[in-house]
């Protein structure tokens, strides 16, 4: 009995293809997932939190199993997530590793800030400029209100 | 580079003490996890969607370190979680390993379904009769309307 459930727990460690993104901060782990749409896709997903990590303390890691993300897609977690690495596997070997970077836009997930803002009057996409990405400071393509990372709100 | 990913990905897959809930259908993890509070603890989750099962074609799977939960907080999750199993582990192995079952009572989880009920209105938390288990109905201890499986809202 001990052995088969040890074995079984091995068993989903490993991914032969897919990606893993390592070094996410443990308290933004569900927000990754989100942003991801992770919570509704058909492919295997393994995720950790609070995971010791002897960089950080405590990390979060997510390996999806057969899914590529674009660059853009991988960047958007760079808001919430940006010490997170990306590693691609194939074949159950590392063919790229390299750490995400804010982008110098950012389309549909931020909320803007300002409540006067058209994107939240209609059923228009947010869109920015990120103006500083070390502070996290996004200028609204509409209104041109900076929504900074403090009064960030995600459209999950 | 290769081996020391793959070394990493094997030393999170085990627990040595906590609690495993297994064969949760994929669609309800998350549900599973919002339920328990698993998003905003500080113990190490692990948890995996879609993975290969023979039982229930694929399954999800939870672990929680350091973590014991009464009988009561388990058979919650039976409510969206059914075929699930709950496994206690300590120091590598497993010492107690057994079902869910749907609760006599249900508190605070779910919503009732009746909007003109007092707890949709004022701060009580709610209460039902579980009427039937396998259909899955509840009677609320206040309008004594009945919260059916398809019109079912968790709290979370």
């Amino acid at each position: 009995m001990e052995k088969e459930v040890l074995r079984k727990e091995l068993k989903v460690s490993a991914i032969e293809n897919g990606t893993v993104i390592d070094h996410i901060p443990s308290s933004t782990v569900f927000q990754v997932i989100s942003i991801l749409g992770l919570s509704s896709i058909d492919n295997q997903v393994l995720f950790g939190t609070n995971l010791e990590s002897r960089k950080m303390g405590t990390k979060g890691i997510i390996k999806v199993k057969n899914m590529f993300f674009a660059a853009s897609e991988i960047n958007k977690i760079a808001l919430v997530a940006p010490t997170a690495t990306l590693i691609v596997i194939k074949n159950f070997a590392v063919v790229e590793k390299k750490p995400v970077f804010v982008p110098d836009t950012v389309e549909k997930i931020v909320k803007c800030f300002n409540p006067n803002c058209i994107t939240n009057h209609e059923a228009i996409p947010t869109q920015f400029q990120v103006i500083d990405k070390k502070e996290l400071k996004l200028r609204c393509h509409y209104c041109e209100k900076i929504t900074a990372k403090d009064n960030m709100t995600f459209i999950s």
